[in-house]
């Protein structure tokens, strides 16, 4: 692979400069270099300011112009929020607005959109998606407020961001409106959460979120307040006075705790081959011709902290945090840059004991009310819910050595399938060990699912005597027959089976449509009661990838195509 | 229009014999005349036998063989549940089997479903599963209970039918099945409800639902019962036995009044020309250079009828009755052979004191417990979930003489915009009438969406206060200012604008993509909680509309184009 352009940024492989097809996108980025953004903090308040480099695409072929943005600009957003919840706990308030004159955010940048290819497209808006529910996660469970300061124009995916906010402040200087312009102007839909948002969280009734969405000019003044799409209008000269003043206020109200500092998020090391990624706790091995990847989660390797100081001093060193960021990084480039291997076999390796230590140690200071505690296990709990909507079909194994046990038995939990051997390892069949897992409090509670359930309660729907057996055995070492019985393993086979049995679950799976699979994966994941969450990533995004691959948007004549070179978009006029 | 073939089944114009888009399909049907099922009734039980006419395709070019199913089959299955709602309420269990030997059902037509348009598929599948959740709200709302009766191999769209009843007995055989072979066969999803039934209804474990969703060969015996595929398997000695004993069982406990009679479903009458469509009380002019269709609802011709036994005399001439057939026949004839005409204006002409009169008596009636009021309004409930899942833009023009009232009230509701007129009528300007809205009692629980909220309660979304408000005004006439201010209507121009504002409205929604139109809306239609029905046409409806116009599907190497032919299906294997 020929690597071009910044190392840190995006690797393109020569040959097709234009395209996304052969970007290979890295997800670390560090305030001091950000292209896009400005992060800084003035005591309780961050200014989180947009100022995109139009130059600074993470792919050529498009100038990022009025602060529009690509999936790079949104890898800073998604860093900028890590920073905000880990290295600065200061801060109760979170003023997000742009650097640019007249200009808030004009959305995701179409051009780019044009350009891509169909995957990329639809990973882009899993990304920025994510992106908008962590900063709503920040708002429930790290005392953050957003408040959108829209100094300006603010259309489509801008207004999506600003949606994303406890509170939208709209200049009001005669020009500035807020507008989700995607349905007349490019036929695709406002789908980062745009749609779900307008009608869900801010009410909007729905005849008039039908009117704003269908007009390219959007809406402003009195009339944006009086149909929910923002809180107030403000005029220019008390603009500024009165979003610092909506952000103190919000500040004052803050639950999060005083006096606290911050724990810097260190780089991450990993080592990058052709064959796969290797970093600390976890690794991950391609196998191409199978058309997966062997990921394996270490468990902890060293002792739990004592309490929360220790957790404070351990930082992002701390096993827990370490491994949830690896398994971040690994999830995101997995997903944007190994899109033919569409099966993930997950393992675990280590001690369970010393995993439920660190579990008990982390869940014991957040429940003394130690931030850096909660914002680890709700980091981890996010970090999970990506797997949760990742398009790759997931398959755990367990074996003897392995520590699916509490937190990290919701690994498992997340997969599709669950195998587990019956029998000694494979390679040392005079061994007496063998495969166990281990329920805990963390799998009853602490790690709700995007749906609102955890894992076991949409494995085990509306079956509360169920949920109460297994409440029952927490803590005990459940061998596979026991684990069978429990319903917690999909099948146990010996060690005699074991390996043509594999074998066999993955030689299917590679064989069936990536589509199907997608769409059926999808569907049987989230059981059970909606959310806002579950509808963007089922309902919403489901319709939007549709539409991206309708030719009214993405053929030669459709809406995206033409977006810009003055030709009308050509509709086949069919309703379906 | 030259019409082929029989015309009380599918009018064909010539030139495109083995193609869909030509077909105008009609949706009359009558027992005596099914080629495909067979019913009857033997006292309390019921028994519908599929047993399809391979010859007889709505469509040339493909042999419903094996039970399999097209569109034709689906419509005469919806006659005959009607037709046990209305004409059999001494009906109280419904067998569902098969006439054939060793096959029960195997499902949606392949062919058909390879030489189908996009639209038409997922015309389709939006009528089967609307034809499935009938089947469901006749268990919930009839005390109807439908046994599964699986005496054979049961594929597909075959098991989405056992899934879509009460209970579900399968013959053992030895070699009969049920199965979801959609995604390994054909790289699309079971569609019909399936993946939503299976996790949600019968509650089978994730890791399950996705083995056997996975594999072409089902699951039979004591495996489908253990992970809660079917209720019991049955030897197939005693089947029929069992099965009887079953339907009798449930029949006894049914909630059904005893000693009633049904009533006649009259075939309907209609004029149908190039421009329309004209009932007795519905009438549909198209505007085809404008892409809409302009529908119009006639209020009561006659008396309400005085009680629950005049209601009965009025069969199915009563108003309310007759008009709810109309409507349904009217939107399944526009959704399946209109497909261009985009918009659909909704307008109602009639006096508003009638139409409360006739809605007052079907509910007195109901609230007694009779039957047949009971059943009147779930039909118009039902039809009225048509409308909110119909692939339209739905606009409602409330103008002078309109009778916009309670049960039809909902019909502006079910609108994406409302427009009043606020002023005399445009013909009439020395006119002192001026139009009028009404609230009912039938607005406020009586006809719940797919999402289990009124219309009301999804328009104004949590908002209690708003909705106590409301029903104060129950009973009052509306003017156009005072609708305006309670947010019944999106805006109430005077006679000045309104022809020019309503005008560019229906421009303006003829120039956008027909499919971010068809996102858009049915992402607005439905706030807050979701439930199964929602989840199929949102989730599951998206995802599948998706898949089939993926090349891994339809393309010429997809599998749903290659099944069948003996070579293999060949997949872009890049998940997104």
């Amino acid at each position: 692979m020929v690597v071009a352009g910044k190392p840190d940024v995006a690797e393109a492989t020569s040959g097709a400069p234009d395209s996304t097809a052969s970007v290979v996108v890295t997800f670390d980025r560090s305030p001091h270099a950000y292209r896009h953004w400005r992060l800084r903090t003035d005591g309780p308040v961050a200014w989180l300011e947009m100022d995109v480099d139009e130059q600074g695409g993470l792919v050529p072929g498009y100038e990022l112009k009025l602060n529009s943005y690509d999936l790079g600009v949104d890898i800073e957003l998604y860093d900028a929020l890590q920073r905000l919840r880990f290295e600065h706990p200061e801060v109760r308030s979170v003023i997000v607005t742009s650097a640019k004159e007249k200009v808030f955010c004009s959305g995701a940048n179409i051009r780019m959109l044009a350009a891509s290819t169909h995957h990329w497209k639809v990973n882009f808006c899993k990304f920025t998606n994510e992106t908008r529910n962590g900063m709503e996660d920040a708002s429930e469970h790290s005392g953050l407020t957003f408040i959108a300061a829209v100094n300006g124009s603010c259309a489509g995916g801008g207004y999506e961001i600003a949606l994303a906010c406890d509170r939208i402040l709209l200049i009001d200087d005669n020009s500035s409106a807020v507008a989700l312009p995607e349905v007349p102007l490019l036929g695709v839909l406002p789908g980062t959460g745009g749609l779900t948002r307008v009608v869900d969280k801010r009410r909007v009734r729905r005849d008039l979120a039908d009117l704003f969405a269908t007009r390219s000019d959007g809406v402003k003044g009195k009339t944006a307040v009086d149909w929910r799409l923002v809180d107030e209008v403000v005029p220019r000269r008390d603009f500024r006075t009165v979003v610092e003043r909506r952000a103190l206020e919000a500040a004052r109200d803050s639950s999060r705790p005083a006096d606290t500092q911050g724990i810097e998020l260190t780089p991450l090391e990993r080592e990058v081959t052709e064959d796969g990624i290797a970093y600390r706790h976890v690794r991950a091995d391609y196998d191409r011709p199978l058309g997966l990847v062997r990921i394996t989660v270490r468990g902890p390797d060293h002792d739990a902290p004592a309490d929360a100081a220790a957790i404070q001093r351990q930082g992002a060193g701390g096993w827990l945090l370490a491994l949830t960021r690896e398994l971040d990084d690994l999830i995101l480039r997995l997903r944007t840059n190994e899109v033919e291997l569409g099966t993930w076999l997950l393992r675990t390796d280590g001690d369970p004991a010393r995993v439920l230590a660190h579990e008990q140690a982390v869940l014991r200071a957040a429940a003394e009310g130690d931030w850096l505690g909660n914002e680890i296990l709700h980091y981890y709990k996010r970090t999970l819910k990506r797997l949760d909507v990742t398009s790759r079909s997931l398959v755990a194994l367990i074996e003897p050595g392995s520590c699916f046990a509490g937190l990290l038995l919701e690994l498992a939990l997340a997969c599709d399938l669950q195998y587990m051997l019956d029998g000694p390892p494979i390679e040392d069949p005079d061994s007496e060990e063998r495969a166990q897992l281990f329920l805990s409090e963390a799998n009853f509670g602490h790690f709700p699912m995007g749906n609102g359930l955890t894992r076991l309660q949409s494995r085990f729907y509306q079956e509360d005597d169920h949920l109460d057996w297994l409440r029952g055995e927490t803590g005990q070492p459940l061998q596979p027959a026991r684990a069978r019985a429990l319903g917690l393993v999909t099948d146990a086979p010996d060690d005699i089976d074991w390996e043509n049995e594999v074998r066999l679950v993955l030689e299917n799976r590679a064989a069936l449509s990536p589509d199907a699979l997608t769409g059926m994966e999808a569907n049987h994941r989230f059981v059970g009661p909606e959310t806002m969450e579950t509808k963007i990533f089922g309902r919403l995004s489901a319709w939007q990838n549709w539409i991206f691959v309708r030719p009214n948007a993405a053929g030669p004549e459709g809406a995206l195509r033409r977006y810009g070179t003055g030709q009308k978009a050509v509709y086949d006029r069919k309703r379906v």
